[in-house]
């Protein structure tokens, strides 16, 4: 361990002294001898500074390689800190869908001073590229694609594509798309069938014709749910007149799902579903950080109210403060497991959000189950510790009814959530550790009042 | 949504009607009009037995494909319910990493009994797969790849390849791998360069040679790293000797990945990282969801003993029993937020567990500007409520205490746990509400005492 610590001191101080000392290449050269996750780690570390003097050092192509490495905000905030003709030319070597990516996440103007410094062709695909929803088939397609005419021979093709090889390099040719004279996708070609094919054929002739295409619009969800079934590397992509006017690849989507579950995971930690760096300044993420917390606070102070009204009833019985959050907590513990399954089913597409009272019968009896066992073990350590049976009753129907609610309560919201539109992820948490806190709060307090005589 | 709640019906008894008539090409045909999401969803709520017969009436091709669309806990135990001839029909039509994965979660003997109903060299393959850790190079690969000698020509390689047109059909041929005489890897041919290459020239001239290859134990993040960095669709896997034995595909390690990412989630959430479908009966899904909540409450009776310490306080100022879990929550919160940032930045890379001092410092700040709003916020609700303007700054300073201590306890958990090598998405949560509740309580309680005389 020790070492590594070192290491990465080591490479600080390094990277420190190309920027001071203005040396590029150097830079480029050694990056190449360090392991590709380290790069960013250390990247990742400098001041923005830092980075954009570095992106200014080792040129464009260097730099569009060095962006794909750091964390997409980070990347957003040099692109906007460099001068736009700097910026243009790095953005310049990018794929398709990363320009699209990244230019839509800048401020309107910073987008609009490095889109003008582009080829107005290559400045107009992005544009029309940004204006798609990122969630779409639109969103994460790429431009960059081989395709021909259906009256083209295997020979015009395999000579062409001998012409081109350098700009093809950088496309991931696996498919060649086969378009009418207007445009409309016809047909692909599989790469595999020109290798085996005779010279002189038509590609129309050779095309497969019963192909797999999706419409701008389409949803990641269908996109995913066909690269699952398929083994397809790229869709083409169509407009409402059957017009090619992309490639969705795998890895695009499967970047996008990912994302899609990043922000899942943060929004459910109480994170609004931003990514937040360490990096970034203190002030932004406490700011960001709070703006949960503020909700929080808010249902936090509605369910303890519980706890006021019966303020007497706690006076008399003060052993009932300390069981008041172990019950909330428990119960809150049993209804979040059923949230997460709740959500990974919806995720899978294995339940549809209509579908409430189905899953609301096969957590009742798990609910059930478990209250059982919590209250019966809760109930008797402190029927035992206190010398009272009654008390240890009040506290185990408190912990078993409070489970059998939150665990419904838990498998439903998600569900009830998703029908309404809200997001799931977002707001299932919250929810339910309000109704499982101020419920328990009830229940203990109100159960404990009906057997006051018993306990006292 | 009431249409589809008569679809899914409908689709029910359909389904029945062709189990009791025996008729599996009916189901066969009528599953090809449905849109592939669909299928999972139906088949998940059949019963294991109509399963089981579904699988026997379809045959063995089909009955591979429909394995690949419901989740991997139900594949396994259609395949431990199937007798072994027909089971062992079913794995010959996978491919070979999703056999390894399917058999080596079966048991023991019902794996051997089907293993021994394959052809001996398959089964010895097999057998070697499931060796490997699933979270490995070897684990994820498959040994389904085109290979030639060196001394091949390109008009060979050709003629081979349209001659198994079948067999190479089902593999995903993108790059031909050429090995020396005994099977040491020593280049790749690209399809696009064999395409473009004149007859007759020697694969072993043409083939690259400044190829990536992966070791079998080649762990499962740096090859999530490799298909980061390079666009290839394979990585050829070679043992120690050099020999190449078996291709990891891109699609293969991102859904290890996905499983992983899952994992996390679920174990996060309580559920032990073990995968819950509510289809699995009620007393295992509750067992699995008591085992987390056992240690849950262990840990929730320890956190609240704090209470029972200072119960003199709490009896002589009621309203802090209110106030208690107000505090233990939110500072909980505010931890989890430190977690999520935590956990994400060691899955990205960017920090590494002998960190902590640097996240700490991170967080502290943090913690701090939080802690003052909340505090702030609660301590005047209190003082005002109450009248008393002692009690608000218990309260606040409470609160602000113990947001600090919370967000870096959060944000080092995950690194401290890692560190020790132990899963930090399964304990860092409990871990940390344990200590925010225990601290909560104490500091609310001990400020409390220190001020009594103000505050009775």
């Amino acid at each position: 361990m020790e070492e590594e610590v070192f290491e990465i001191r080591d490479a600080w101080i390094k990277i420190r002294e190309y920027i001071a000392a203005g040396d590029g290449t150097g830079i480029v050269a050694w990056m190449d001898t360090l392991p590709s996750g380290e790069i960013g780690r250390i990247l990742s570390r400098l001041s923005e500074d830092e980075l954009t003097t570095v992106m200014q050092l080792i040129g464009p192509e260097e730099g569009a390689e060095l962006l794909n490495q750091i964390p997409e905000a980070q990347a957003v905030d040099i692109l906007e800190d460099l001068p736009s003709e700097a910026a243009a030319a790095i953005v310049d070597e990018l794929d398709s869908d990363e320009q699209a990516d990244l230019l839509g996440e800048l401020d309107k103007d910073d987008a609009e001073a490095i889109l003008s410094e582009l080829d107005p062709e290559d400045a107009s695909d992005i544009r029309r590229l940004i204006e798609y929803d990122w969630s779409t088939a639109g969103g994460v397609m790429v431009t960059e694609y081989v395709y021909f005419r259906e009256t083209a021979t295997t020979s015009q093709v395999l000579e062409r594509l001998r012409a081109n090889k350098e700009v093809y390099a950088d496309y991931e040719v696996q498919y060649i798309y086969i378009v009418s004279r207007d445009g409309l996708l016809k047909g692909v070609l599989k790469l595999r069938d020109l290798l085996l094919s005779r010279d002189q054929q038509r590609v129309g002739d050779l095309m497969r014709t019963d192909i797999l295409k999706v419409k701008t619009d389409a949803p990641l969800s269908e996109l995913r749910e066909i690269f699952e079934e398929y083994n397809y590397i790229g869709i083409p992509v169509v407009d409402e007149s059957d017009k090619l006017v992309g490639v969705v690849r795998r890895a695009a989507v499967e970047e996008a799902v990912g994302e899609m579950a990043t922000e899942d995971f943060l929004k459910m930690s109480g994170l609004n579903g931003e990514e937040e760096l360490r990096t970034m300044p203190v002030f932004l993420r406490s700011r960001r950080r709070l703006s949960w917390l503020a909700v929080s606070m808010a249902l936090n102070v509605v369910s303890a109210s519980v706890i006021a009204v019966y303020e007497h009833i706690l006076q008399d019985v003060i052993v009932l403060a300390m069981v008041l959050p172990i019950i909330a907590n428990m119960s809150g513990a049993s209804g979040n497991q059923a949230i997460a399954v709740s959500l990974r089913e919806l995720t899978l597409g294995l339940i549809k959000p209509f579908e409430v009272m189905r899953v609301l019968l096969q957590e009742v009896w798990v609910g059930l189950i478990n209250g059982l066992i919590l209250g019966l073990v809760l109930g008797l350590i402190l029927g035992f510790w206190k010398g009272n049976p009654y008390l240890g009753l009040v506290v185990g129907a408190a912990m078993l009814f409070n489970s059998i609610l939150s665990v419904c309560v838990g498998g439903a919201i998600p569900m009830l959530l998703k029908w309404v539109k809200l997001d799931p992820a977002l707001a299932s948490g919250p929810l339910l550790t309000t109704v499982s806190d101020a419920c328990g709060f009830f229940m203990t307090l109100a159960f404990a009042s009906l057997m006051l005589p018993h306990i006292l």
